[in-house]
Parts: C-alpha cells; sequence; structure tokens
C-alpha cells in the first residue's frame, strides 16, 4: 500500500466512528479544535514562520506572503470560525421525505454524511481549518492536501485538531494531512476511487482544470466566476450603475464579482458614461467594443474574444454593447462560466425572459452578484461555491455534503 | 471537430431548445414518439431481423437473442411506456425553497434540466426508448451509445423518436445515437467533458467498471447490488424464511434481489431448516460457513470470500451465521455494493441500530429488499438504481434528472 492509499484506508476505517456520531460529540470535537487552537497559538505561529521564512527565502511577492500569514489575531479568527459551525445545523438525520406506501410499509429519506472527502487547495492555511470542520460537523472524514508553501503550518494546524478530536472521543483519522506536496500524491489522491468519496478542489482555474482532467473519483468543481450584468434599455440608471460599480469594485478578487458588461444600444449613451465616472474612481481599465468606444472616447481598451472569456480578479470589466436581450443571453450563454449573471431592467417580461433562458447557479434581477455567498444566502458556512450541475450548484453549504439513505420498514411486506 | 465531439455540440446546441420548452411541448414530443412507434412498427422490426440474424450467425445464445428480439407485442410495450412517462409530472420549474433575506431580496432554488447526458448501454433495445424518453421529459438533451448487436434496431428506433420530436417543434438534435459502436467512440464520449453534463452507465459490473476508471465526465454509477438479509434472534421465523424466498427466488436477475444471508447463532438451528426447505423449491444452491453446515449439512457449498463478495444474479445464495448484530453490520460493510439490505427483526433497538449503522442506499427492517425500484417508491419512472452517494442514491427518478438554479429577485440591492 503507498503512502495515499494508507491515509485512505485509514479514512474510511475512521467512518463508522463519525458516522454514527450524534451531533452533540460533533461539536464537542469542534469545540475542543477552538479551545485546543488558541492553547497552542505559539506553536502555530513558530510552525507557520518556517514557511514564511521558506517563502521569503524563495522570493514570493510580499501580497502572498501576506496570505500565508498566522498571527495571535488571525488563529483567534479561525477558531471564533470554528465556533460558528458549532452553531450551525447538524445536516445528518433530517428527513427530506417520508410515505407510507400503498401496501402499509413506510419510507423516509433521510440525510446521512457523504463518506471520504478529499480537499485540494492552494497556500492560505486557514482553509485547513475552515474546511475540515466543516466536513466533520456534517459526519465526514477528511483528508486534506494543502500547497508545499504552507506545510508547516498545515502539519501544525493539522495535528492540533487530531489531538482534538480524540479528546472528543473520535477517531484521529477523521482529519488526516497528505504530508507529501509532490504533483504525485496529488494524482495518487485523485485517483484513490477504492477510498475516496468525492473530492473537492479549492483553488484557482489551473488547479481545477488538472484536476477535472485526471480525476476518476467524483469531483466537485468550485469558483471560477466570469459573471455578466446585462443593462436593459428599460433600466432604472442609477440602480444600473450601482449595481455593475458594486459587482466590480467591492471586491474584485472573489469568484460572484462581475467581469463583463453587456448593455443595450438604446441605453448605452445614456448609462455609460455615469458608470465610467464611478469606475473611474477606482481606475477600471475598461475593455469595450467598438459601440462603447464610439461612446465613452479612446480611454477604452479594444476588447477581444479572450477578454469576454476572461475572469480578471482585477479592476478590469470587458464591455459589450448589444442589439437586444437576445443578444445578451446568446453572449452570456457562449462566455459564462456559470455562475453568477444579472439583468437590470424594469420590464416584468425581459426579467422573466432572462431568468428562464440564462442558464447559471444563480441569475439575479436588479441585485448585485456579489450576494452568491452561503452566508448571504442563508446557508450557514460555505464549503465553496459549485459551478458544476451535478449534486450542488451555487453556494454549498453543510446539507451539500451530505447524502439521501432510505429507510424503509414494515411487517414482513414480499412482492 | 471529431464524429463523436460533433454529436457533443449538435446535443449543447440543441440544449436551449427543450431546456425552455413548457411540459406541454415535451409531452406532445412524447406522445409523437409513442404514435411513430407504432406506425412504424415494421420497420423496426424489419431493423430488428438484421440484428437478429447477426446475432445467430456469431452464435449468440438463445436467450441473448431473445433479449435483442422486438416484435409487435413488445414495441406497443415500449410506446406504452412512453405514455406512462407522458402522465408523469416534469420536475423542471418546481421550487424547492424559497425565502426573502433580511435586505428584501428574494431568492428561489427552483429545479431545471441536468444539461447533456450521455447514456451508455448495453444489448436490450428498449432502454432506447426508455431512456432517451425520460432525459427529454426532464429537459436534457441525450447521446445514446448502445451495444453492436443492437444498432440496426437503435438506428431505427432513434430516427422514429428524431422525426417524432421535430414534429413537435423540438431540434432533431434533442436525441441522437452515436452510430459507431467501437471501444474508441464510448472512450470519447467519456472524455467528453466540454459537451456532457453527466454520464450514466446501464449494464453490467464490467461496464460500470470500464466506465469509472476512465471516464473524466461526471459519472452516476448504477445498479450492481450485494444485498444481504440479517435474521436477528428475536426474528419472526415464518417472516424471515418469506422476505428471504422472496428476495432470493421472485426475480433472481436484478439488482434489488438478495445475494447473501447471516444469521443469528441463537436463531440458526431453527430458521435454516425451514428456509432451506423453501428455497429447495427453486433449486438455490447454499454456500455457507461452517456453522451453516453443520446444521444444513453436507448439501451446503463451502463459502469463499469470493462468494461473500460475489452478486450471483442466479438461483445461488450465501450463508453465514453470526455470533451478533455487530458482526452482521461488520461484514454487511465489508461486502456489500451499498445498494439495498435488511434485517428481520422484533427488537426495536436491533431494528434502529441496523438502519443506523449499514450504510447502503436503502435499509430494510421486515421488508423484502425486492421493494428497490422506483416505481415501488412511488417516483413514477426509473432512470436506474445509483450505488454511488453523489448527487443521486438510490432510485433515479426523473427528479434525479436536473439540477438546481438559485433565481433572486430586489429592487437595487449592493453589499
Amino acid at each position: 500500500m503507498t503512502y495515499v492509499e494508507t491515509l485512505g484506508a485509514n479514512a474510511k476505517a475512521a467512518l463508522r466512528s463519525i458516522m454514527t456520531a450524534g451531533t452533540m460529540k460533533k461539536n464537542n470535537a469542534l469545540n475542543a479544535i477552538a479551545d485546543k487552537l488558541i492553547e497552542r497559538t505559539d506553536e502555530i505561529i513558530a510552525a507557520n514562520k518556517k514557511d514564511l521564512d521558506a517563502a521569503a527565502a524563495n522570493g514570493m511577492p510580499v501580497t502572498m506572503q501576506d496570505r500565508l500569514k498566522l498571527d495571535a489575531d488571525r488563529i483567534k479568527g479561525i477558531a471564533d470560525g470554528v465556533r460558528t459551525v458549532v452553531q450551525a445545523a447538524d445536516p445528518v438525520g433530517a428527513v427530506d421525505s417520508g410515505m407510507v406506501r400503498p401496501n402499509g410499509m413506510k419510507i423516509y429519506k433521510t440525510r446521512v454524511p457523504l463518506g471520504v472527502i478529499g480537499m485540494i487547495f492552494e497556500s492560505r492555511p486557514n482553509v485547513t481549518v475552515d474546511a475540515a470542520v466543516l466536513c466533520l460537523k456534517s459526519g465526514n472524514t477528511v483528508i486534506l492536501k494543502g500547497g508545499k508553501e504552507a506545510i508547516n503550518s498545515n502539519k501544525c494546524l493539522c495535528d492540533i485538531m487530531r489531538d482534538a478530536v480524540e479528546t472528543a472521543g473520535l477517531e484521529k483519522n477523521v482529519v488526516q494531512l497528505i504530508e507529501d506536496t509532490s504533483r504525485e500524491a496529488a494524482n495518487e489522491l485523485m485517483r484513490l476511487n477504492q477510498y475516496l468519496d468525492v473530492l473537492i478542489p479549492r483553488g484557482g482555474r489551473g488547479l481545477i482544470k488538472a484536476i477535472v482532467e485526471n480525476a476518476t473519483v467524483p469531483v466537485i468543481e468550485t469558483g471560477t466566476g466570469n459573471c455578466h450584468a446585462y443593462i436593459d434599455d428599460s433600466a432604472d440608471i442609477d440602480m444600473a450603475v450601482d449595481i455593475v460599480d458594486n459587482g466590480k469594485t467591492q471586491r474584485p478578487s472573489v469568484c460572484n464579482a462581475l467581469e463583463s458588461l453587456l448593455v443595450h444600444k438604446d441605453i448605452a449613451s445614456k448609462v455609460l458614461p455615469v458608470l465610467k465616472e464611478r469606475l473611474d474612481k477606482h481606475n477600471v481599465e475598461i475593455r469595450g467594443c467598438k459601440r462603447t468606444k464610439e461612446i465613452l472616447g479612446d480611454c477604452v481598451v479594444d476588447a477581444t474574444d479572450e477578454d469576454y472569456a476572461t475572469e480578471f480578479l482585477d479592476y478590469i470589466i470587458s464591455v459589450k454593447v448589444v442589439d437586444s436581450i437576445e443578444e445578451a443571453i446568446e453572449h452570456i450563454g457562449k462566455y459564462s462560466t456559470g455562475h453568477s449573471e444579472v439583468i437590470i431592467t424594469n420590464s416584468f417580461k425581459n426579467a422573466e425572459k432572462f431568468q428562464h433562458e440564462v442558464d447559471s447557479a444563480a441569475v439575479y434581477v436588479n441585485v448585485s452578484t456579489r450576494f452568491t455567498d452561503g452566508g448571504e444566502f442563508g446557508l450557514g458556512a460555505e464549503i465553496g461555491i459549485s459551478t458544476q450541475r451535478l449534486h450542488a450548484r451555487g453556494p454549498m453549504g453543510l446539507n451539500e455534503l451530505t447524502t439521501v439513505k432510505y429507510l424503509i420498514s414494515g411487517n414482513g411486506q414480499i412482492r
């Protein structure tokens, strides 16, 4: 058995321990994790310092070094996050539906843990704890695979979690870290069908693409959002400017930020100049079509096909003036990653048409796309935003980390 | 673009046509399919004859030839099946949940089609129509890949369906057949991530294993069932005999048939002789452990580990006498494929324990495992029985061929 296979077998063996644990026991384990994170703050900072030193020596950009850094405040923030998950409702055991069949047998469709979850993520070490506690709360065991840059921090955080769950009466192996940070180990995890029930990657487009192409285990794709706004000819101009500005500039680095704007030709010359004035406050670069340039002038960079397909995650927006809502929907169908799109309109007919025909996880009327988020949707803690269609689509909460099990009872029914 | 890629692009292009079609239009298309199947019965029989002639020439076993055969009665049966799907409720547009958030935005979680579905199946040509109409009813486009043995029948059935949907105003390409029956074409379909949203194989263990190992598109595994019964020491002996006999002999070739029996040591000598008498009526071969042999004598074949892991689909049952319910649950955890298991008991505590700790799609108390079926569960038409955990588990009805889409509306909410 290889190293990764051994972790897989361990995770499977530990599954019963947590799958059959009640909410109280799982909450005790989570509280123990939060307590021990605070208690062992110095140890975490010391481990994190090794990663920071290596990062500095390897010339990692300063903003990246900052993302990697853990201090007492951030550790307290992570512990507080764990206690939020303690407060969240346990999805396990919920009855989705139930009935008595004509022959008298009773059927309950109930929710149970998914099983063994693999998580592959990039540098920020807080994800290690966030991801693990969500998996544990929903009764799953988890195998974590973080980035090389954070290996010392991750080892320390994982050790602390393993000790903590043990004090609460769960098996240590409900949480494991793959300490081998090589690509081979990641590839092995992607093909660990014998032990893994699902793999959830959290990271950039490159990571997710590599996993989808190589994985044979079930994967839930998360994250990439080339989100569009369409300003319909009947839109309220102030509302349109507010929503586009908010989508683009409030937090440009996240997946629900706006990347592309489509404007109906009959409103373009009215709305675009006002919008530009607002976007200028954040020095947003506009990459537009010919008609955009005619309205806004030479400050507009010529947009390429690639621009329309790009998730900038930056102060850049692509703009296209369209002849009709049909052209807008067509454009979105071609370039969208299926995350979030919004129409700003006062037409009931066009609002309905847009929501019906645009095929993305979240389709908005007159609301900023920035709301596509587990917390904002009232789902509580969020494990990520699924951009695939199978199992989960849109923000994934604890419920999406469970599956169903039918419980049937009777008094001797046969066919 | 390769041939299979072209079909993928066609399916994607035709998606809007059916995704946005209302229930009435889809039902019209299904009724047209049923009508044309009857109208063109002679044509189907002629195409089927080519397959039958080839099968006979290639020495296909007679029972297999019978499965391949289509006559007027069977074609009428297929058409009747299509009309049953017309009657079924359309899952598309259903609202799973809805709420108004504190900021006033309204969120509806609605059901929408999965998208482009690939179906790979083995010889019986009726599956071609069954699978296609379930996909269409739930608003999906479908790419079918049947076996080489049925290629002429499948071509004819698919032509008929394409003509029929067109008369109802849908695009022909909502249903397509891969006419290339080579393994290469199947492999290409398994890796058609650009166009395919999900692949559903229907067939034997070999087919499903090959697909899970090679596919990069999301797959829903169906079908293999190594189902167990456990007779607890408090069981009613008559009920236990009825349930085991029904599970094993009523239709041994299906996935919810019983394959393995576990008996508590304190009831084994009472129940096994009565059970054997009943199973003898169907000449069921018993492969048992040492203690089974001590009770039933030398007619019992020694059971190997492999026997306990085998889905016989035949008049054969593996039997093991166990010391406790814990041992039974442990054994099931080791050998089960996670399909259906039953405890026969009069102990409330053990019933609860079994349902809680056995991790299969359907876990029964005092009811035959033969009920794991979409129709018996009240789901209407069934596309298969999922033995995986992601997206769907247990019998899959039309609802499982859909995913969710969040519709959000407001009056200018921003973050």
